[in-house]
């Protein structure tokens, strides 16, 4: 068969080394090599195909996710994988299954939560699979508001047992994943009561069905809630629905590292500092973040090269050929911001790990001070960059124009996948609320003391309120203390003039509550801040490579300027820059657009995404899309047979006029 | 069985007459019955139950498919339906089918396009379904282009047929609608070539496959393109691909009537004006805006309803009871807007059936004056109400948290069948840009003549490029003349801009094409206009019912508020209005959020939409969600076995460590 590569030409014109922007991307020439490997490992082997799962029916497509789950345990113990390569695989596997939550929540609950005995206990089965376990946590009529959940742990002093139970139907355990078919224990989270008082809400072992046979036990309702958004999407995972009938757990299943209910039934708190949940949180955070900037960049990447492959109306170049999509304005315009959010969200993720090493060595020295500033970052960074890229992954779509309809392009399974990510781990509306109080906090205390890290900027305050942005001509733009000191001013200006009307009200609640469509808007410009200033932090430093620093300093630049031009609104109502400084900075973003694009093609090879991961025809790495899209089709089952079921029973009568026609 | 309702309280907390609202939104008490008695036959009848759709296969939902298009082809007889009540009775069995193409695109284009002769002939087999048709445009590598296709129709004057003919694998036939399985003809469009010489794109009737048997004619390689894009949304549709081999077809089966080729293969314009395809362009692009209107009030109502149900964290009422949902301010600045979108592409929709005549009118006698506004006011409004409408379900279905996520809410069937409307019929940005062209053009031409209709305020240009905004205080933005002239202000202002700079530019082709991200906010800004002015001319008629018209105006006041808020930049940017005055507008907003909080359910429930139309249990109007969601789930297929398919070979090794751990 011949090679082709319809898109040699875009990666010829590129204008850096391409290799260099890979590790650049991935973070190291380890951490490439990691990828690199186990992305080759999983695309290779056949057991792992995906092109074929939005045509499977849910029952067939759980089967289909249950072996591809027992063929990656078998690699990884086969070729001994590190942990990290495992946890690398199973990336590249991209396909939710149960195993993402018994690795991700229920084996970290428990060694964050649980006593030395404890883990020793349940984490020595766990690592091996021996019990397969989830995370119950929401409940059928609650969701963001923990304390308002209602599932009850009773303690029972006369059998030193806790009596695990649903009082009503909104207390139904509701999403956990892995739940609705497959784990034999759950961290349950119920309302701990004891000697008639209740503590709130805490987090208990629960085994769920027999190791047996795996039927669910006596007082335990279980099952999978139903089909979600997306063709095969979510639908390889069993969320379930759970119930409990006064279910009894031996006393010692509570997870007692924080706090302890005594033999007599007394509830004590033990000496942890309960601050330690906060390292757990900061991890989930960052691996969320990193998320996003994987699923951004496949979409990116998919449309981009589509973009430059797909041409439609007249041509430029006077060869006969129609204009390549990339080249209008209009597609750039909606594309390479896009890009650049792409690695502003890769560079924040990566910052935002060394901030969890940060963070969990000040915990254990006892240190809680950066604790509220981190929180509002890492909830705020959450936010921003799950929304971002969930829009961002609809407007790829959108930017394949028709085909990206087709699940062929691989678009609207990572829409449907991608789009729970707004709303798990804080809801996002409720997270950037989280956020706007920790800067009307900071504002409020800036008499006393210095706000520190990602907020350090409120603490020049005074100057931001007043400061003048001094941008004369376009070039000036590219100024990057010029852009972070409006970015700056911004996002203080939002801050304190919310902080202004709050203080007006006739209490501080009701004002927040009153203006708080104004504080999510104040939350966006400080987390915005936050992610251009590591973009900026990032490409400041010294870049190996030919030509890769630039390409990521024009990046960066995009990415400041787009964001610009998107809340124009702000900065003028703020007055951080003048109307004629706002056309300036639109001028010169045309200017980089017109840089990035001969790069645009290369700039997503840096993903080193294989064509398995990607799964879509129309980002293909040889940009051979028709005649592959041609081929997809023809596997559709529908075209198993010429004549299609019901065609006989429902179309031929009209054909054959067996109904009298009485109007018409 | 008890009934409840418990959204009762919201009900009576409702200022307004409720059935007057739907004879409005119906748009006459006529409109209202036909509407209801049609929406209560299909809610009521089993044949067209809904809610098991997402959990077919492909094979299986197409069959179901067929037997609703049937069933209803039978009811429609039977009862003797008019045309008006069997199209509406098509819309309330709420499921893509190829029927939407022979009634909507293939008989249309015969009307159209046809001679009296080919109507009397085809139109006769087409009304009584003898043949079913679509409409073949867009190949694989071409969409947007009509121009660009590649299929031919080659005159032979030796046998007097036109040979059909798929030249490339990009010239395939790709997308039509009941193309892949049912039609037995289609429109087929082609370059038509006559005497060596190629005359562009026309329309032929061609056969597709054997009314005998129903299999393709030999010369016909047709099928099936594949899963699209959701659960069941568009996959109970053939869209299919088809491919010409050299397919003969007799010459009078090209659609002749504004053109023909005679028996010696002369190609002859007829005297009939080609201007007279805008008057379908303009009927079905006001048929879309009516459906955006309708698919962004069902997502609306589902978010409303639910949003009442809802209840997260503290009470405000001391009942012990968490908060509503809906009384959060960020819910209501994210929801009501939308609310009130759906209102306005009512009201512009209505409009736009008046255009409709209006043109037709004029087309008839011969007056084409009026056609290049026409044409950028529909193409503008397409592209307008078809994003804000995609756009809008996706953030209904976020308002909804976690549950929005389940088929079951509806919300992500609603959205992928949606989404296709931002690219047929013109994809929303090429169209945008197409408005701009013809604001560029009528700014030019400011000189030499007044412009009318839509584009009438640009005539003002003069006044509205430095009249000043006198906005004092927050209910001045009350104000509809305050208002209107803000947003001609702002649209004169940015369309006058771009022209200035591409006046600037070396050739005004290049300048266009470099400002193009430019001229399509502007054309956003003329859209806008529109509908905020309809919208105001519909709330300044009489309109009957108690606090109907009271409702309507602070809808309208909504509607042209949150604009403002959301382009801010625009506003600010061409000093339309100063900051302060943005101040004042955002407050105002506020107050009248809090002014339409009681009237929200009730303003959905006046939609008129049965349960059945929704198909959402979020959306239920009794607001029973919990139960029902409960009671959902247990049809979920995964549920039919306690132990999931695959456990015994997949899992159960597991967790009996059959497997030897060779690490961890």
């Amino acid at each position: 068969m011949e090679e082709v590569d319809h898109l040699a030409h875009e990666r010829r014109s590129s204008e850096f080394d391409a290799d260099a922007m890979k590790v650049v991307w991935a973070g190291s020439p380890r951490a490439f090599d990691i990828a690199d490997r186990m992305s080759r490992l999983v695309a290779g082997d056949p057991e792992f195909r995906k092109d074929n799962r939005t045509m499977l029916g849910r029952k067939e497509l759980f089967r289909n996710t249950l072996r591809k789950a027992w063929h990656a345990w078998k690699l990884i113990n086969e070729l001994h994988l590190t942990e990290e390569e495992a946890s690398m695989l199973r990336v590249f596997v991209d396909e939710p299954a149960y195993v993402d939550l018994h690795w991700g929540m229920f084996v970290p609950a428990i060694k964050g939560q649980g006593t030395d005995e404890q883990q020793k206990k349940w984490l020595t089965l766990a690592y091996k699979m021996q019990i397969i376990g989830c995370y119950a946590q929401t409940e059928l009529g609650h969701g963001s508001n923990v304390q308002g959940l209602e599932t009850t742990a009773t303690f029972d002093p006369k059998t030193d047992e806790f009596i695990i139970h649903s009082p009503t139907l909104t207390s139904s355990k509701w999403w956990p994943g892995g739940l609705g078919k497959i784990s034999t224990h759950a961290v349950v989270f119920a309302r701990l009561i004891t000697d008639g008082k209740d503590f709130g809400v805490h987090g208990f072992i629960v085994q769920l069905r027999s190791l047996d046979d795996h039927s669910p036990l006596p007082g335990i309702t279980v099952g999978d809630i139903g089909t979600k958004f997306g063709n095969a999407a979510y639908n390889t995972m069993d969320n379930g629905v759970l119930q409990f009938d006064h279910f009894r757990i031996p006393r010692d299943q509570m997870l007692m590292r924080l706090s302890q209910v005594t033999r007599e039934g007394k509830y004590i708190k033990s000496d942890v500092p309960w601050q330690l949940v906060y390292g757990t949180m900061v991890y989930v955070r960052q691996a969320i973040v990193a998320d996003a900037s994987k699923a951004l960049s496949r979409a990116v990447c998919i449309a981009v090269r589509y973009s430059a492959v797909r041409r439609q109306f007249g041509s430029q170049d006077g060869d006969g050929l129609e204009t390549q999509v990339i080249d209008y304005k209009t597609q750039q315009s909606r594309l390479f911001p896009l890009l650049s959010s792409a690695y502003a969200f890769r560079f924040v993720g990566e910052w935002l790990k060394w901030l969890y090493t940060d963070v969990t060595q000040r915990l254990q020295a006892g240190d809680f001070s950066t604790l509220p500033e981190v929180h509002a970052c890492t909830a705020g960074l959450k936010s921003l960059t799950t929304s971002v890229t969930a829009d961002g992954i609809e407007e790829c779509r959108k930017l394949c124009g028709g085909h990206g309809y087709l699940c062929s392009s691989g678009l609207p399974e990572l829409f449907a996948v991608y789009v729970p990510a707004c709303t798990y781990e804080g809801d996002n509306v409720v997270l950037l609320l989280q956020v706007a109080r920790f800067l009307m906090k900071t504002v409020s205390q800036l008499g006393s003391g210095k706000p520190t890290g990602t907020a350090a900027y409120i603490g020049e305050a005074e100057y931001l309120m007043q400061c003048k942005c001094n941008v004369q001509k376009a070039e000036d733009w590219l100024n990057p203390s010029i852009i972070l000191e409006v970015f700056e001013a911004r996002a203080v200006r939002l801050a304190v003039n919310c902080a202004k009307i709050i203080s007006k009200a006739s209490s501080p609640e009701e004002g927040f509550a009153e203006l708080s469509a104004d504080l999510v808007e104040a939350a966006v410009a400080h987390c915005e801040l936050i992610i251009l200033s590591k973009f900026i932090e990032k490409v400041q430093q010294d870049i190996e490579g030919k030509g890769v620093k630039e390409q990521l300093q024009i990046l960066c630049n995009i990415y400041a300027l787009s964001l610009l031009h998107k809340h124009l609104g702000d900065f003028l109502a703020t007055s951080c820059i003048n109307p004629k400084q706002g056309t300036l900075a639109n001028e010169q973003l045309r200017a980089l657009y017109k840089q990035v694009r001969p790069n645009a093609v290369a700039l997503v090879d840096a993903f080193n995404y294989t064509d398995h991961y990607l799964g879509s025809v129309l980002g293909r790495f040889d940009g051979n899309v028709y005649p592959k899209l041609y081929e997809e089709a023809w596997k559709e089952p529908l075209n198993d047979l010429v004549i299609p079921d019901g065609f006989h029973e429902y179309v031929q009568p009209l054909l054959k006029q067996q109904l009298r026609v009485s109007r018409l």
